[in-house]
């Protein structure tokens, strides 16, 4: 049955293939969903947005862009800091958003298997319900979904003690360049049988297969953490404290940087009387069980004292803890009220952290630019965000020069272009850069082993010649 | 300089290419070479062995085996149970062993270095010393390499609740089968740069490329554990355990099942006075600090008079507690006495270990096979041991058969064909049946991206038609 009303070519197939209001093809509607939250990350055009509710969805309009050569851009919830879900042109947006089931939470297996559109929070808080914890705690976990947060393999505070992302993904469903729907990885603790296809997705930004289905694996519920709080006169004397909290064995549960400028932006916005004296400020927590908790944030603050805190103290105030935290997550966004924010992701290694943060201030004076930093210390993966007038397009070539000039740093310290953000289309060149011609060949390889036709998120991640 | 002693053709250039030492041709030597610890895995004549000694030596070897189009069959220790290590005629072996070097120990970074001959118990006692600790702790420890445990993402006791092999390489230096000495993965602790590669080779079974530097994280040492064991006289009972434990929210640090026909066996060997009148005895370990730790530990002993132990006990004897697990490192080799040893590896989900254990013994008696088991009971991760009077050619055609039963009971329940062995040659077919040919051809694919001439151990994990 021939619809006469609708278009011929690709989104008309894809109106025909889709129930209804599955797509958009309206300039305004669509272009909500053409970029993520990357500052200077160019973006296209899409000529349609599909927003799936099921994998079979998923899988159709997968065969229509086939069928017609038109590339697919998966998208979560579009907060992405590399350009990583940016349309291009002539695309389609295939957002996951709207798949949001939890289909099923395992206390015995300690497993939840998720849609790809199931916001972080959500699913975190059906955990906790069970007595159970999906750790991964992306900054972004109140909007972000599971399903971005795999397509980049997404960090957080917890990482430091927890891991990545990719540490909880047990299997993945997804559809394939062919436009099979597949399902790799497994539902058992253990599993050797075959290449980890599923570790091979995570991470890989939408450009080997759309996600339809996510396995991840649970802890048990976490005992209730300490907090210690360390405040800094330079921010090598915090560097100084991290050294010295890893060099006495300490797990902590989270070793957080924040500097003076997001404290002020923050205490600025949402007036929470946070202390602006300091120049840095490390928030320390460990949920180490019982005793041995109250013990490791001893040591902690003991750690911070011995790196130079003029102020180190163990929170007894749950309250005055949470704010500290709050004020952490709440610094991006405070930053933005300034101007746009271009964020930084490299990761160096932890005795390198003091160094580099010394190198970005320096970059700073160099370049004119105020950059403001928080940091998952412990990690020593360090967010510089690099803060421009608005309307100011000389502050904005000075900043853009100042963020290349931390890239190249970090890698001479050692470290990498991106702990946590992803590649996307700003650290393309950052990537090559790091692993050299041919491991980046290598990458090129396997994008062109799984969707030999680059139908999925063309030009993300690697580069070719033909972009 | 061409010597005229020296013949021409591949064993002849690699003669050429390496230092004096590294070739053997002797048929008496390179036999030791053929073939890993599977018992009924087919193999091969080696044309040569190379005990390569440094990643140049490695990356020369290479070299010529692709000019002569002779496949390089890559070997740790030769302790693999799948038939992963096992030579094709006419190949190349290449043993890592005598790469023994620990590079790097870096306590801060919490990282080491180490070459691919590192026996793991080597590692793991230079990290005690530095006061840190290397996780993964396969049966073969004293004697496996860490290449090979890479190779085989080996697990182990540990991974109940530290995870496996793959969980802690950070980074890898391998030759590729263009023959370039490549570095993928980071020093860091957190990266995305660029598709998953370190994982991908983990457990690549020697087929992607030949590894010539690990990087892997490190913990800090761990606190001293605390053992309960418990006696049942029946393997549902002990399974009901195991999930009783899962249930409570338990992290124990190990969870192991042994048989009645492992502590036979081990008794008879080494006289270490074990009660073999329970039918199967759990042994729990917890490692939580301090008074976490003894509380875990009477919580697990409750779950496992729960669960219908007839005994159960917290171990206040250190070496009692030592006893029993030595018992349970013993078990292959004391089976091992009583004739050839057919190793399973499968893995179900947890819930599911009594149902599996209950249709093992029924395989077993169908068959008319003596099948012990032991088992990463909290993993859910089985191997019983398929054991056939020495020459008993009836005895061995029924072993096989029972063999395939149990892999094919295992899918049914949801588990996995291999849970830390690898696939090797054994569980080839085995593969195809839990995936499917999509996702085998996904397999092939990039197998086909990283190797397309097929130099690196072919006809291992993924089977081609031509072998």
């Amino acid at each position: 049955m021939h619809d006469e009303t609708i278009p011929e070519g690709p989104a008309g197939d894809l109106l025909r293939a889709l129930p209804p209001g599955r797509v958009l093809t309206d300039p305004d509607a669509t272009g909500r969903y053409a970029h993520d939250h990357a500052e200077w990350a160019p973006y296209g055009t899409p000529l349609a947005v599909v927003r799936a509710r099921t994998a079979e969805e998923v899988r159709r309009t997968v065969a229509v862009c086939r069928e017609h050569g038109v590339p697919v851009v998966t998208r979560g919830a579009g907060t992405g800091l590399s350009g990583g879900a940016n349309a291009v042109d002539g695309c389609v947006v295939l957002s996951t958003e709207a798949m949001t089931a939890i289909k099923e939470l395992d206390p015995v297996e300690r497993l939840a298997v998720v849609e790809p559109g199931v916001v972080n929070e959500t699913l975190r808080a059906a955990c906790a319900e069970r007595g159970l914890w999906y750790p991964p705690d992306p900054a972004s976990a109140p909007w972000s979904t599971i399903g971005g947060n795999v397509a980049t393999n997404a960090g957080g505070l917890c990482c430091v003690k927890y891991g990545v992302t990719r540490d909880y993904v047990l299997g993945l469903e997804f559809v394939t360049a062919r436009g099979d729907l597949v399902r790799v990885g497994r539902r058992t603790a253990k599993g050797v049988a075959g290449y980890d296809l599923t570790s091979l997705l995570v991470g890989s930004e939408g450009t080997l297969g759309v996600i339809t289905e996510v396995t991840v694996r649970l802890r048990p519920a976490r005992q209730p953490e300490h907090t210690v709080a360390g405040y800094f006169s330079s921010v090598v004397d915090a560097g100084r404290a991290v050294a010295a909290v890893a060099a006495a064995g300490l797990t902590p549960s989270a070793l957080e940087l924040v500097d003076r400028h997001c404290l002020k932006a923050v205490d600025e916005w949402k007036r929470m009387g946070l202390s602006t004296e300091a120049e840095v400020v490390l928030l320390g927590r460990t949920d180490a069980p019982g005793a041995a908790g109250d013990l490791e944030a001893e040591e902690m603050r003991r750690c911070f004292e011995a790196g130079g805190a003029t102020y180190a103290v163990r929170s007894t105030d749950q309250r005055e803890a949470d704010a500290l935290f709050e004020a952490r997550r709440l610094a991006y966004p405070a930053l933005e009220r300034l101007g746009p924010v271009l964020t930084e992701d490299i990761c160096v290694p932890k005795a390198a952290v003091p160094e580099m943060l010394g190198r970005i201030d320096a970059i700073a004076e160099r370049h004119d630019t105020l950059i403001a930093n928080i940091a998952h210390a412990g990690d020593g993966n360090l967010h510089p965000l690099l803060i421009t007038p608005p309307g100011d397009e000389a502050a904005r070539r000075r900043a853009q020069a100042a963020f290349h000039e931390i890239i190249a740093e970090a890698l001479e310290l050692g470290g990498t272009v991106t702990g946590e953000h992803g590649v996307g289309l700003l650290k393309r060149d950052g990537l090559s850069a790091e692993v050299g011609p041919e491991v980046l060949d290598l990458n090129r390889a396997i994008k062109d082993a799984l969707d030999p036709e680059h139908l999925f998120n063309p030009g993300k991640v690697v580069a070719y010649a033909a972009g």
